[in-house]
């Protein structure tokens, strides 16, 4: 059974801190480890991925190639089903819509003295797509990774996707086709991290690397940030449910059941002001949860982390949902504007019952790669501007110059920095 | 002597690569000793803060009270000589203005099928700003630190300074006055980013930290990154002056000096198309060095991370800058614009003779926290969107659903997903 929480109850609030506190993912210690496989790609190149891919994936990748063929490719995309390519193609093609109005704009202005200033944004040249093997090598998150980098202008867009056993997934092969991937290589691992971040013989190096993966995976983006960029390292996964009491209790059940499925890890979260739903949602979990295909995974998700917090109004839910800074949050209820209007820290929304979180994840055209574990207080989900970066200009004349060089070589002899004080008076004869 | 290369030099592609490839800094292997810091801060709270700051700063907290009293500061900032306070309050002022455009547009639209679509920017609700204590104590900082997250709309920034044998350097505190931070505690090192990352009694958490530090606050913030979020952790300064043979080398030569006189491990570095400015340039270096203050860290600088490099050509500079990727760049030429445009990698460009990097580092508007060590090539200065974040926002109604939902089950179920598929489909009695 989920856990049971009240507002009304006079503990509640130490409750609710105790349910955020909850560590939902035991943090392995690979740090070491993985150390030791980055150096070891750093300085041995193509000889220590082919050796480490043989260990860990059982794949002989110098039979193989590194590298895979275009031909691999687009036979792969050439076999898919019409139904799933339609399907991955109006995801792509809406995923590309949304976030080309995510471009941003260059300026540049002069101010009231005459300087010019602005700034100017550009595409990182060269980033590296980790892209998990197995169960979880998603098409969908090939295409939410790739195509802001490719709206972002990103010239080279090189994806690493671990072949254990040699298999690879051909719907994975195909989005990275309909992304516009340019390179793809078969390793996965710190390895395949280390070697997108150092380079080697075969694999030249990027400048930032993105996408989800396992332990080993994080502890290296970890390891390889500052040589290169990274993005979030992504924990496990959330979705919060606000609803009242005129939603179907089946559809909720339903979505708390999606993110379920994803990881033991995932949790799911109801908040209503409705006893009735409340009940009829937890019956329906448990009625939908014996036809699931993946009911185990979703059911010790639910068991171990779900949680059913009745609030005395709907009006306690803004407060409450900015504390769990949520993912994703599906809001059903009335005035389901009026609430998400009043909520600061969620990855992504999703207004009313016709708006299940699957969609997004999908083919509504957002991002469905999104801040979890608390981390939208600080953090956003995966955007155009994260494949970018700006440059400052400033340009003063004479004139400029001597309306604002004083006070820098006031500021710069307070610091202690006369070089700099210097720098500004030598051009003013000071 | 500074490094000369040229690029008429047949082995110059490789020198270039090794010149690049040069680490400024040894990296200090702190991070155990940070864990059981950290780690000490979160069980043990103000106690561990007193303990450790008596232990490091030799400073008694528990005497002078680890927060900051408002009184202090305001005394601060009457006591300043009104000459700074006048050049602070210059660069505050500009340093808003110019960063008040960046403040980003939330939008809201619907699509061709009636998909309601968008993105809100929120601010973050409280950040942690470090400011290193002793020589490095840069009023100039808080302000860059400061302004960018008040823009933004940060209601509770935090700022954090140690205090070596009790002392707060004045400026810093007058500067923090001026840029309305709201707390300030008198605690450094590691156990200060652990107090901001988790909270103790006195200091409440805070969801992201920003700020240099040394060696051990890089690696404490590393540490907690994650549970808040950080900015990029700062390396040695550089600077790059391109230049043709009509610039003044004492003004280049003063350009230099000022980045060199930072840190033994900052880089300065001239291209030029022109023998005799560099040789002159290199001359007035030597000349200006004997009156500096800080000559001995300048010089040490120059001497080992300076570096003169001689091109065919001034068309050669875009190419090589964007492999350098500097955090300042200098265009003293006369096409600086043209050659400005087509630079992708830097953090600032300054454009002209009267555009000293110091007008920038102080009184220019435009941020001074920019990225370092290559890092232009996948990062961007410190900005008012580090200091807000962005939730995405999808509304669909039955019609949409009915036309979006099939694609999302087809890819649900490729992906193996039967919860997600089936979140659209009983929604659609498919």
């Amino acid at each position: 059974m989920p856990l049971r929480l009240d507002t009304r109850s006079p503990d509640f609030p130490e409750q609710f801190r105790i349910f955020l506190a909850t560590k939902r993912e035991v943090s392995q210690d690979v740090a070491e480890a993985v150390a030791a496989i980055v150096e070891d790609v750093r300085t041995r190149g193509d000889a220590a991925l082919i050796e480490l891919s043989k260990r860990f994936d059982r794949i002989d990748l110098a039979a193989s190639g590194i590298r895979v063929d275009r031909s691999e490719i687009a036979a792969a995309l050439k076999a898919a089903e019409p139904e799933i390519v339609a399907a991955l193609r109006l995801a792509h093609d809406r995923i590309h819509a949304y976030h080309s109005r995510q471009l941003p704009r260059s300026e540049r202005y002069t101010d009231e003295i005459g300087v010019e200033l602005g700034h100017r944004w550009t595409p990182v040249d060269a980033v590296g797509l980790y892209v998990p093997g197995g169960t979880a090598a998603y098409p969908s998150s090939v295409l939410m990774n790739a195509v802001p980098a490719k709206v972002a202008g990103v010239k080279r867009l090189a994806m690493v996707v671990p072949a254990p056993d040699g298999v690879l997934n051909p719907l994975v092969l195909a989005a990275a086709e309909l992304a516009g991937v340019d390179e793809i290589y078969r390793i996965g691992g710190a390895q395949a991290v280390a070697a997108l971040a150092y380079g080697t013989q075969t694999i030249p190096p990027v400048a930032k690397i993105v996408g989800p993966g396992n332990a080993y995976v994080a502890a290296a983006k970890r390891h390889v940030f500052g040589t290169v960029g990274i993005d979030m390292v992504a924990g496990p996964s959330e979705v919060l449910v606000v609803a009242d009491g005129e939603q179907n209790p089946d559809w909720i059940a339903a979505d708390l059941l999606a993110q379920a499925e994803h990881d033991t890890a995932a949790q799911s979260i109801l908040m209503t002001d409705d006893d009735a739903l409340a009940e009829a949602v937890i019956a329906a979990v448990e009625r939908q949860l014996a036809t699931l295909p993946r009911c185990e995974i979703a059911g010790t998700s639910w068991r171990d982390y779900g949680a059913v917090i009745r609030l005395a109004s709907l009006e306690e839910a803004p407060a409450l949902v900015d504390r769990v800074a949520p993912e994703h949050l599906e809001i059903m209820a009335a005035d389901a504007e009026g609430l998400a209007e009043r909520i600061h820290h969620a990855g992504a929304i999703f207004l009313g019952g016709h708006t299940p979180e699957a969609i997004g994840d999908y083919v509504g055209g957002s991002n469905h790669v999104l801040p979890t574990a608390r981390s939208a207080r600080f953090s956003s989900g995966l955007n155009v501007l994260d494949f970018m970066k700006r440059t400052s200009f400033l340009k003063c004349g004479p004139e400029q110059l001597r309306a604002l060089g004083p006070a820098a070589v006031t500021i710069g002899t307070a610091e202690g920095l006369g070089a700099h004080a210097r720098s500004v008076a030598i051009r003013l004869n000071l």
